[in-house]
């Protein structure tokens, strides 16, 4: 007997065929896919402890956003009309100040309420897996754990740049990451894992990255950075080093298949090259490259050379919400006008890098990012019997450029229900929202000047 | 005693202070808003048939969208991987066909019921009034009478370029459009008026243009054309006047302060400065013109000179929703990326964009985009009380870059709930997909080779 089995669902599967099933089922045992198939032979084959009634319904492998950062959600419509130099100065640093000061004191309630915040919007905009580069903070994966969400804490490295009172000895960072990945990577069987996240690499020292880098590589993790988001930052390391900087991570030893590099838009022809010779991971952020006024990353020519290119919506600082069906469109949309020729990206190639192509990208292709049997059991509903979803044509053209996270009608991640026809199981949601607008309240209210309601 | 008093909200005015009020309260009688203050001082002065608690919402004037083909709402989905020519010939045409086919029998059903479904999307969210260049089919004004929405019937004629057994004389066309205007301009107290819509230079003859000059002039009618949306229509009207294409409307006298040019894509710097000393009003279209690779409309110089630019979505064959949230953030993130300056364009100015400004653009600045006293009610209710809304340090920025149209929880359009808490209370919106459905497979079924779910 299954635990549970969707059934009479338009299935999008997102397996190898790309297959869409009219009448599409799913059996779900152990939080494992056991079965895919029509309706009618999965009810033959399954006995079933649950059944869900996917009528009207599409069903989806749970969207993965690989770039966030979840404690941002506390500073939503704060940054606009401004640079992401003056934005890190002006909001980004006072509110980081706050939580240093904090957690000297080892009160992590910003982090840990902007990650629930996070991945609260998350699940119910039908995101399954995220990337959240977040400071050193051990309660961000107690959000994780609590809200049922599927994550990765990649911890986030910096000793230059940032304002020299937030500036924590890089021995002392590792020494707090090396605390996280011991208690958190790989808890609740695999749900939540950690990523080594030096911040970019004008953030860092050479000497922080190589730490990161053996840190990584001795915990068998993945590397995470930021890397040429702007022009700024090129400017920055080639005055330094010499080099641009995929050039210069290359001399330090840091590309390679185990790093997802985040942003990717002034890179040359020459870093593509060595992004795709070391088959390093891109995350693409086409919305806050957007609101900050960044720039295009050469998405089409990466995947032309076969790059996997995965989409994101990074924090909320930038963007400002996280909702991946807009971050999907978006990405469309962008490189079309980009190109000026509406041929170069479809649909389809946008939801396969929110999908199978985001697994890859995080090197969980053979767990997720597909609704395929032996896979872990991360899905998302979909109601399609709405004026703006209809009539229905091509249900991926639809979900891209018609539906967005507010369509969402269900959740399931590990084989679990974290988000039920509107409603959130595991945690209280009410509350988490009153105590994040009182713990945003208490950091900002009197150090920083944001408009308010008169 | 007033009809309506709805209190305790977020009141966003848009009034000449841009006035946000924190526990604002609208008092409305026989469709107009009488009174606009705070809900204890409005509390004192009215007494109220129904009161409307608004805590946790915010109020807006209703949202306009100035351009939109409201049958296009049947064909969502079927355009991507294409340039617009060619959307033409393999989606849009054979569609008309049949449209055509069935007006010769007085079946005006296609229309009818695209028309249905695109109003029904833009109340849910949160578009009170729109511009909707549609054929000259005599049911388009009765589906807006229906489902209460306010609109412009923009009759779009064309004489040229489209096919032949399409082509309907003009001396017809113009004689269709005179007995819709007779029948429908200014029906239901206003609430619904045409424009003259000559679909675009290349689309119509000179003698068809004028024409519509003379029809609009005579009847009091504004004039709605699209101008110079792609590349081609500059090279097709410049190699056959030699002149480009908004010359060449000012060389036959079409230019005006009562005319609504759509998209402005490819203008020179000649061009803005005949659109600016003619007064002309633009519909800029951001994510119509990014989808089809059309181009970047040079909207913040056009903004700088003092132009009415106001936002709107296209149709569905291009875009494929009529959400203006997402228009408005399109707007704001298309701008800074362009400009490659996040200060240029800001959440406040996009918003104006698409209230005051667009009533403004539509002649409409004196009854519309602002709630004032002396104004028509109509006001889009938004629950701010969600994680993805959530802590709100500012609500136009909130709104703009966070919310999207599935956070409307109400609608009112002169005076009159037209949305209510999630319910249409005017129509039978099940009925209406259902039979929207079975139409477009009729019409398409056979013609069209679409990609359906297998």
């Amino acid at each position: 007997m299954v635990d549970l089995l969707i059934e009479n669902s338009i299935l999008v599967t997102m397996d190898a065929r790309r297959r869409v099933l009219k009448n599409g089922a799913v059996a779900i045992e152990d939080g494992i896919i056991v079965d895919v198939g029509d309706t009618d032979s999965l009810r033959k084959r399954h006995q079933a402890k649950e059944v869900v009634d996917a009528s009207k319904m599409a069903v989806l492998p749970g969207l993965i956003n690989t770039h966030v950062h979840l404690y941002q959600n506390l500073l939503k419509g704060l940054g606009d009309d401004t640079s992401l130099v003056d934005w890190c100065q002006a909001t980004l640093f006072p509110l980081c100040r706050v939580m240093h000061r904090d957690s000297l004191a080892h009160n992590y309630d910003i982090g840990y309420y902007g990650a629930l915040m996070a991945t609260l919007e998350m699940i119910k905009s039908g995101t399954t897996c995220f990337v959240g580069m977040d400071g050193l903070n051990p309660m961000i994966c107690k959000a994780m754990e609590e809200t049922g969400i599927r994550g990765f804490h990649s911890l986030e490295l910096a000793d230059r740049w940032i304002p020299e009172d937030l500036t924590v000895p890089a021995q002392d960072q590792m020494k707090l990451a090396q605390g996280i990945v011991k208690k958190w990577h790989g808890a609740q069987n695999g749900r939540i894992k950690c990523m080594v996240g030096p911040s970019a690499p004008f953030c860092c020292t050479k000497e922080l990255l190589q730490s990161a880098g053996e840190f990584a590589s001795e915990n068998g993790l993945w590397l995470n950075t930021h890397l040429s988001e702007t022009q700024y930052e090129v400017d920055f390391i080639r005055k330094e080093t010499g080099r641009r900087p995929t050039e210069f991570l290359h001399d330090i030893g840091l590309l390679g298949p185990k790093l997802l590099a985040v942003h990717c838009v002034w890179v040359d022809n020459g870093e593509i090259r060595l992004l795709k010779d070391n088959d390093v991971k891109v995350s693409h952020n086409p919305e806050s490259n957007m609101k900050l006024g960044s720039g295009v990353a050469p998405v089409t020519e990466m995947l032309r050379q076969g790059i996997t290119v995965a989409v994101a919506t990074d924090g909320c600082g930038s963007n400002d919400n996280l909702d991946m069906f807009e971050a999907m469109r978006t990405a469309a949309l962008l490189h079309k006008l980009s190109a000026l020729d509406p041929k170069i990206i479809s649909a389809q190639k946008v939801l396969e890098m929110s999908t199978i192509e985001a697994a890859r990208a995080i090197g969980e292709e053979s767990e997720l990012g597909s609704i395929e049997v032996g896979k872990k059991a991360d899905l998302v509903l979909i109601n399609m019997d709405k004026p703006h979803l209809q009539p229905l044509h091509d249900i991926v053209r639809t979900l891209v450029y018609c539906a967005n996270g507010a369509d969402v009608d269900s959740v399931i991640i590990d084989g679990k229900k974290v988000y039920d026809r509107g409603r959130i199981p595991t945690v209280n949601e009410e509350s988490i929202i009153q105590r994040a607008r009182e713990i945003t309240q208490r950091a900002l209210g009197g150090g920083l000047s944001f408009r308010r309601v008169t």
